[in-house]
């Protein structure tokens, strides 16, 4: 797929493709006759059959994972929103290639291919203060790059995100499609002061002030208040619908940017498990406005897909677990009295 | 060692080993130099520093990992407190010896040697609420052979339980040391239905009522209130404290066996991390009331070690990060401005 307008992608998110029922069913029936107390593994077994469902597998498998991270830079960082120059995020995507960086050693032990996709990292968006952070073909190129960097044909994807300045931009998002004003969303991301912090909230103010004649629309929230990291992520989740791959989303920026998704289509993130809520202090309130119940909680606010790796090994355990265990019958282990 | 009596356990209790706190030092410095926001890793941070400090080592290691099930038989069985017969605790030991549990999944997948010591299944102990459910011999033997299961010589253990009854074992035990009645501390287990919940309170209350006399005692306790495998986790407890070798623990019966050790001595669970908080109703508030933080709530409740198994690949991915990660200098990455 490749979306030529705004109005390509609103018609991609009504006709949605659906999971495999009966894989679920037929996961779900072998489930029941594992050696253990029904239910008992908790999560697991519910990730075993969520990733049945989208894996059309009655048994699902974890062969091929990848990691993606998508790196963007913003304009915004001229407001000071960050305290680490916008010169880290290209420094950082040079950190992976090198593998120094945390999602190398998490991406290497959840035996997942890593691929980094930085997007025009020499030309910033559009300081969204001032101006939209992005026009339609930017916004358009950002959203294709993501959906042509997901698989056709793998297991699983995770997605991270890096950007110096993005949990400004992540907050005016969900300020802009959930209300409750900058101070609601706005958080101390990489590590901003109290003066860091206002100075967050102010910029978010700003920006929805600038831009409220739009902020009953997803899309062009996503292009004036956006990204293009979170504008990939929004693409890259929207191809693996088609593919039905099942994703794990990292954080609290990558949870933003799939947040136009679910305003255009409740059902929109059905195949889309949060990995992590991260200490971002917005993070929390944000899943459960979109519905998302996250794997861990380990106080990660990292990004870069840190907690989605590490989220893969969890659903790697769900899936030993349900393909390797032996049934009562197998086993030769008495059941319930 | 070899304990001869309750009070050579309440001598080891009294003189523990001191984790390594130069490790500990090396290794945050060596966290603060890495390529990442102070503290973004969250507790993966944290983490790294607990295996440093019982490590002894600057940079932890997790090549020699082992997951220890004990099993054991209980008399209170015979008061229907359970919806599985006895006879599934010998079954599942079968079970792990073939590879068939979930147990063998998760230690496969976590890189870890599984051990399953069986203790006396063909002896269950006492039915608790007609007499004491072990003599000192018998307990004795138990935690000796929980000491002894223990490597001198490795990077961490991870502990499991097996024992058809023995969530209402954890709960006696519970009950006794922390009061609040058996209703606060009895929950459903394997999987008891209404009836079968009240006949587990009440068989705890029962025992209350009987064992009154020692409920001062936390050893006394764990011998006329425990059972086998509880008592070798307390044993294998204290000997990786003797060892200086980190403890993952899993469930609610294996933090009910250790309960003993915290009342004997508030440092005694140091080198310990819960893996996990279970389904298990009480297991959260027997965590807080020991002041142990479980690193994940994923609604298990399979107890032999599946929790702990799982916990290792997040003690994995922390020292992953911690060793692999080149710092801000190696990396070229400027930090804050």
């Amino acid at each position: 797929m490749h979306f030529r307008s705004l109005d390509d992608i609103r018609s991609a998110c009504r006709d949605l493709p659906a999971g495999d029922a009966a894989s679920v069913a037929a996961a779900a029936a072998r489930q029941d006759q594992l050696t253990k107390p029904t239910g008992s593994l908790g999560q697991l077994e519910a990730l075993a059959l969520w990733l049945a469902r989208w894996q059309g597998r009655a048994v699902p498998r974890l062969d091929d994972v990848s990691v993606i991270v998508f790196a963007g830079n913003h304009g915004v960082t001229a407001q000071g929103v960050s305290p680490y120059p916008a010169a880290v995020t290209a420094q950082m995507v040079a950190n992976y290639a090198h593998g120094g960086a945390a999602i190398n050693q998490l991406a290497t032990l959840a035996q997942a291919k890593l691929s980094v996709v930085p997007l025009d990292l020499d030309r910033p968006t559009q300081d969204f203060t001032a101006a939209p952070a992005m026009d339609a073909a930017q916004f358009l190129a950002a959203v294709n790059a993501g959906y042509s960097a997901v698989p056709a044909r793998c297991d699983l994807v995770a997605f991270g995100e890096m950007g110096i300045g993005n949990t400004t931009v992540a907050a005016a998002i969900a300020a802009a499609l959930l209300g409750g004003g900058a101070g609601a969303w706005v958080g101390r991301g990489a590590g901003v002061d109290d003066e860091g912090l206002r100075r967050k909230q102010d910029v978010v103010e700003r920006a929805l002030a600038r831009h409220e004649a739009l902020l009953g629309d997803p899309l062009a929230v996503a292009m004036a208040l956006g990204g293009r990291e979170l504008a990939a992520i929004l693409g890259a989740t929207l191809a693996a619908r088609e593919h039905r791959v099942p994703v794990l989303l990292d954080g609290f920026v990558c949870t933003a940017a799939v947040l136009p998704l679910l305003k255009l289509n409740a059902d929109a993130l059905a195949h889309v498990q949060a990995a992590h809520v991260s200490a971002e202090a917005a993070h929390r309130a944000l899943l459960t406005a979109m519905n998302l119940a996250p794997l861990h909680d380990l106080g990660m606010r990292l990004g870069e897909g840190s907690g989605a790796a590490l989220a893969i090994l969890t659903l790697r355990a769900a899936v030993a677990c349900h393909a390797g265990m032996a049934t009562f019958a197998e086993a030769g282990v008495a059941g319930k009295a």
